[in-house]
């Protein structure tokens, strides 16, 4: 399928507002006055439970049941807890998923225990464009076994003839984080299995925006971020997804005392918990952990076919509308419009990208710059309006038009672009 | 130096609370009516000032800021400038601490880049009775690196005799979890360089407790907790030390994004930043963050020094008082005597430390039991007055005088004991 060509009115993007049954979810996220959130994929705006439930988990379960509310408020069944709803969104079953750490470190989880359950084999593949740090992951890991294992990188569309007997582990971003575009998770994990290797899927960019299968599509391994489109908080913790199949093989090297069978036994030698657990390792932080469920809960209300159908209906409309009031501006759309392709985000590639962004960023349209020359769009479902998405169109064209980009301190970067 | 031996009235414990330096210190803490914590080196309290942080964080921070608060709140320096606070603590300079993950994942980092700096090494040196989480860390390393490291475990008094010149890194806590011993920082750092060893000091039980100086010590790394004596909340995150001196060589395998010289460059390539940046990984938890430099504020109001004498003085008295309360009781004390040797807990073996600690527990005194038989008493000196140890000990006394304690629903164990 392909972008409809029919040119909205007001009164249609009226009229899509009015009907739009994610509508009452925008009423749960405090977004500020003045501002057009695009950017929800880099980091979800705050649920209106969680100032609430920080203050609770602060003065009451930190301030008056101290140390006492590890049992008492549940605190060391939360990672579990969140894994188990977060299961939900990904098609994978409780039990199968956790919350810990970051996405860095569960990528390194799930590659050093992958690789150990394909021992005879050598070889990471993953997409040339992968997301930086699965990539440094992937690297940092391959230099400490000391140059016994190799990375074989292949560009979007080849990455199944990458696959082969020599492949251990197939490490993939389902959508891609500076173009939006999405990979077909159940034929390449198929591809993988076919080749006889293992696949861990980074849902960064896909958990509660897109529909991922894991179980349906037998992927093995998954890792995802709490902090996008789960709206889960500043540097919210992540998860792993181990496949059942798995868990009784997976062993993983951050081995530390939450991944122990007994941690409260104080052993002296590891050993593995049964289950997804053995992929904890530290103590988790509580106070980001709660915001996250926060977040979490509220993706749960959202049927993801209804998510799925006004993401691309978001995402239509800004690219239908970009293109017809900014053509002859040198914008490149790089997000493809398949829809079988397409992640929740739109992004546009030109030479002035940074000052494009600052000047919409200073108008209250904010989206991202993505290095080189991306202009990156995030369409959040659960509160993002049609509207929205109508006003963010005009801005942009607005700042075409005029070249109110085209200002010195549109040009400064700051150290977070 | 050992414990005075004259016996303590209620006078003189008005008279040192009235005297107490550090009595102003307890305000800034909420503590809930009724309990006698003595449990801060396992979860300290919450900070008067962290329920607001937070409140402002969540709301003005991530509510209104939203992607630009990584800018324009400061949140990707939050890692560095609490990690330079945190260095005043221990001895260390601006730009050697930063923090990061958990105190397990930390160990890794600085073990593996320890062992890669002495690649003609392979023995790891540890005690015994180290805290699980560090000898298990360590032995998820070796098993990644293929049998080719060892690890030698010794008891407490025999550590330097471990240290041969097949000694790579020597990782040790400096205050034992489970007795309260503290080991010589500097000198056995100086026996391990004298075997061209490297050493990594766990402080998780010494940060914001007892007087450190890693560069007093020469020492080459260190990690450390924030949820104990630093008071930064539950699962706050940990810290990491690397010497100025071995910041260009250290490379560590959790080559995450914010370990790069250039993270929102988005390299394919990884590059180490300058510097203790390098120890960075993933997207850091900031309302966690944020809760642990509440802590870390006060604990940088209190002079170590007065810190240390009010940490000796409450547990000499705690041990004093035990020892005339509860004599014939069968309490065995672990804790050494020895003010070189003694950290800032009291702990005492018995066969019913468990039930023991529910008893006192259920009557407000909060302290720890530790497997297989250690009642743990933790004694912060940033809130405890004289009269909570006064307290504390009479308590003590009561539940083994009325064997309180010998009931069915005190042997009952919940998940984290």
């Amino acid at each position: 399928m392909t972008t409809s060509a029919a040119l909205p009115t007001p009164e249609t993007i009226f009229a899509l507002d009015a009907c739009d049954p994610l509508a009452p979810l925008r009423s749960r996220f405090h977004l500020p006055e003045g501002v057009i959130y695009l950017d929800g994929n880099s980091l979800g705006p705050l649920p209106r439970t969680a100032r609430h439930r920080l203050v609770e988990v602060a003065e009451d379960e930190w301030g008056n049941g101290l140390i006492r509310s590890w049992n008492s408020a549940g605190w060391i069944e939360l990672s579990q807890r969140i894994g188990d709803k977060l299961a939900r969104l990904i098609g994978a079953q409780p039990g199968e998923v956790i919350v810990a750490d970051s996405t860095s470190i569960n990528l390194f989880k799930a590659l050093a225990g992958g690789l150990a359950l394909r021992p005879d084999r050598r070889v990471i593949v993953s997409e040339r464009d992968n997301f930086p740090t699965d990539l440094y992951m992937a690297q940092g890991l391959i230099a400490l076994l000391g140059g016994t294992h190799g990375l074989r990188l292949a560009e979007a569309d080849a990455i199944a003839q990458a696959i082969a007997a020599d492949t251990a582990v197939v490490m993939l971003t389902h959508v891609n984080y500076r173009t939006g575009r999405m990979h077909d998770l159940a034929a390449l994990t198929r591809c993988a299995h076919e080749h006889g290797a293992l696949v861990i899927w980074d849902l960064a960019h896909s958990t509660g925006a897109v529909p991922v299968d894991l179980n349906g599509a037998e992927a093995d391994f998954a890792v995802g971020c709490g902090y996008k489109y789960l709206n889960g908080g500043p540097g919210a913790p992540a998860f792993i997804f181990v496949a059942r199949r798995h868990q009784v093989s997976f062993r993983q090297p951050l081995a530390g005392w939450l991944g122990h069978a007994q941690p409260f036994a104080f052993e002296g030698c590891y050993r593995p918990a049964e289950g997804i657990a053995r992929a904890l390792c530290g103590t988790p932080p509580i106070l980001s952990l709660a915001a996250l469920e926060c977040g979490v809960d509220i993706a749960l209300e959202a049927p993801m076919a209804a998510v799925r159908a006004k993401s691309l209906a978001l995402t239509d409309l800004f690219i239908t509308l970009v293109e017809q009031r900014c053509s002859g501006h040198g914008l490149r759309l790089v997000t493809p419009r398949e829809y079988d392709r397409r992640g929740s985000q739109v992004c546009f590639a030109h030479p002035d990208a940074f000052p494009i962004m600052q000047a919409l960023i200073a108008r209250g349209v904010i989206g991202d710059f993505r290095a080189p020359d991306v202009l990156r769009f995030g369409f959040a479902p659960l509160y993002l309006r049609y509207a929205d998405v109508w006003d963010a169109a005009h801005i942009l064209a607005e700042v075409l038009d005029t070249r109110a980009w085209d200002r010195p301190e549109f040009r400064q970067r700051a150290i977070v672009t």
